[in-house]
């Protein structure tokens, strides 16, 4: 077998055989196959796509090209979830415990990620001490004794995928929808869930534009886990506005902790219910949560109960966090500067435009633009308001949190136009958009 | 600027600017641009195309990359010649004496290139002693002295291309009609021609397998070379059946010496008097030979006449070559063994498939399928037909020349289906297609 035969294959719209992919991606991850071959070979793929066969065979390789995690001395039926990343996007630090709080045990990996604010990992960080480095026995022993813990994705899990990563970045390569699902979904299978609840996001706060685009890549990656015989489904949720009222890592896990006791914004706390549900369907094949209706009431129930705030405290706790930071997160890190802004005129909010709060973020210091960036965790922005609120003329619609007068400064700037306003009454913002459900496809 | 953000211009279809040309073009050539990134370029034109202003910045980005020779001590204006290549193409072994002959002095750097034979160079290296690789003042002198030298290619002229042809041979984007033209000129346009006439080839003996496909290439080069300032032709030729009668090394080099004297096959005698023409034509712009009828006519009396071949004789002299065996063919390399192979059936002549004769060709030794290989310059075919020709069985078609049995035994058993009959008599095959005047694009 060849790579030059497999790129003139793949580039007149062929489709490559399981032992084909499997060749190249070996070879790339063993170092036989120089990185000059792949880039042609995705170059050639986001022209000419892949169709499922292909994007399993890819995916099961990229899994297999590492260790595959085996959490069975944790759990028999292992639960896992991934957000495509939205701005305000703390889902993860509420419905884990939630779900965890259900007895089903969550031992996830997690990752950072470029963007306005950092990775779930980033966000846990903002508490003192915590610890999302821990060995492989340590991640297990917390997973038993807590029920719940959160690590960094392992660099043996699927390095093949890291690999094609960090080559797509540079070649102009990332937006193609089958190496996008089948990344996603080789660190997926690789650690080790049974059931997958995957929430994709859409609109102006996310990667995914339109309805359109997110359902073809929620399909793919579904499609994916259900050939590698996963549970799977996907949700395709909404963010053209940001999700929930914070923005900015210990902004964050706040309003994570108020959620947890039941206390969260309206918007966030349903769509928390709403994946845990997913979550919890699956977990319980079979079983009492069978039926999603019923997973729904339950988690709702629990939520606003307060209940679960008990297994966050048990997973910052087992990872050496300081848990009076969560107790009270008035003594997570606080930016020195607030500045309160105001509604400018009359009527209704017709936008509040994520993608700029994110870069508003950005600017503040709370995510990323490169790999290595520092992340400042106390500062953010609060957004109080949803499309579709009546507001007066001064009205609090948003509080900046910054550490400088020039980033404040410059993030106002670029809050200039992300709310809109409408003379006539407008229906709310959707939560979700759909279901693709893995039993349909 | 960024290579990154090139790729994916690029990739969206829109066209590069010429600064954005030249740096990549000037990065990759200092290593400062890595092949992946490159070879996610290259790609990305294989797909989206590059117009005619892009063509021509990457050529003239690529001709600058190393030396552009100046050939004005030889002659006040320097004609070049090149060939897409085709089977028993020997053409510039007769042309460049005839051109020469008219006192147009030939200064030519050529190629080696894989194929069924190889490049002008190995057939000129039949001839015992024959040097093509000589110090740019041995070029010089030898042009100045005998009015005519052949040289292989400098490493330092045109680099870029170097470098990104290789990169093109192993990931499938070779066959890009924007990087094969830009390649080619690229080269043209360093060594020093001010007209340059194309013979691209064009039938099953050729890379380009179709008039459309040909004309569209030929049309590429010729706008390259015009916007570049340059006088240009191309004439699209048929290679349908071989070119001549010979197809092999030393087969070729006798046959162009019988056809300098005035003793070639018809059909060879023709092609180079029409390729000689066009060459006058634009040596001597505004004298005697503005208008290709007298050119043609004047090379055609000179070749009969052969007088042209005491100019090949001078370059063979110059370059250190064995004159006896021009002078007597009979002492160039002799394989042991001859094959006549006759007619199977009586009729017509429907086809002499090109691509067959050359796999055959190439199994008896004559070419390389790797760069590496080593050339049998005794061996090859002799094809005594033509298309159209009435036969009756048992005529004799094809004499094959060969070193071993093996090999022998291996190429009759690849020209199996060479040769197609037909009861009805047929026209011959054109031997041109048309022609792309650098004056009318």
């Amino acid at each position: 077998m060849r790579m030059d035969e497999l790129i003139e294959k793949k580039r007149e719209g062929q489709a490559l055989t399981e032992s084909e992919i499997r060749f190249f991606i070996g070879g790339y991850t063993a170092g036989d196959i120089p990185d000059y071959q792949m880039a042609a070979l995705l170059m050639a793929i986001y022209f000419q796509g892949m169709n499922r066969a292909e994007t399993v065979n890819l995916t099961m390789a990229m899994a297999e090209s590492g260790d595959m995690l085996d959490l069975s001395d944790i759990c028999d039926y292992a639960v896992d979830k991934h957000s495509s990343g939205g701005v305000g996007d703390k889902t993860s630090l509420v419905v884990l415990p939630l779900v965890a709080s259900f007895g089903v045990p969550i031992a996830k990996m997690s990752g950072r990620g470029l963007g306005a604010t950092g990775g779930t990992l980033d966000k846990l960080e903002s508490i003192s001490g915590f610890n999302v480095n821990l060995s492989e026995a340590e991640f297990r022993r917390v997973a038993r004794e807590a029920g719940i813990v959160i690590v960094g994705q392992s660099k043996s899990l699927a390095p093949a995928d890291g690999k094609i990563y960090a080559l797509r970045d540079v070649t102009g390569t990332v937006a193609s929808r089958p190496l996008i699902a089948s990344s996603i979904m080789s660190k997926k299978l690789a650690a080790g869930a049974s059931g997958i609840v995957l929430d994709v996001k859409l609109g102006r706060g996310a990667f995914m534009k339109t309805l359109e685009e997110a359902r073809a890549l929620a399909t793919a990656m579904v499609q994916i886990g259900v050939d590698a015989g996963r549970d799977m489904v996907a949700l395709l949720s909404d963010v053209n506005q940001p999700l929930g009222v914070a923005v900015g890592n210990a902004l964050e896990v706040a309003e994570a902790v108020r959620t947890l006791r039941g206390e969260g914004p309206p918007d966030f706390h349903q769509h928390c219910v709403e994946v845990a549900a997913h979550m919890l369907r699956l977990a319980g094949k079979g079983e009492r949560w069978s039926e999603l209706a019923g997973a729904r009431a339950e988690a709702d129930r629990v939520l606003k109960a307060g209940a679960a705030f008990e297994d966050l405290r048990r997973m910052v706790e087992g990872q050496g966090g300081d848990v009076s930071q969560i107790d009270d997160p008035r003594k997570l890190p606080q930016a020195k500067l607030r500045y309160n802004l105001h509604a400018r005129a009359s009527g209704y909010l017709a936008a509040i435009l994520a993608d700029q709060i994110a870069w508003a973020t950005l600017t503040l210091g709370a995510g990323r633009r490169a790999k290595d960036d520092e992340i400042d965790h106390a500062v953010g922005i609060e957004v109080h308001c949803n499309v579709g609120d009546a507001v007066t003329a001064g009205d609090l619609l948003m509080t900046l949190h910054a550490n400088d007068e020039a980033s404040l400064q410059a993030a106002l700037d670029e809050l200039g136009a992300a709310v809109e306003y409408s003379p006539a009454p407008l229906e709310p913002l959707p939560l979700f958009h759909g279901v693709v459900d893995g039993r349909e496809l």
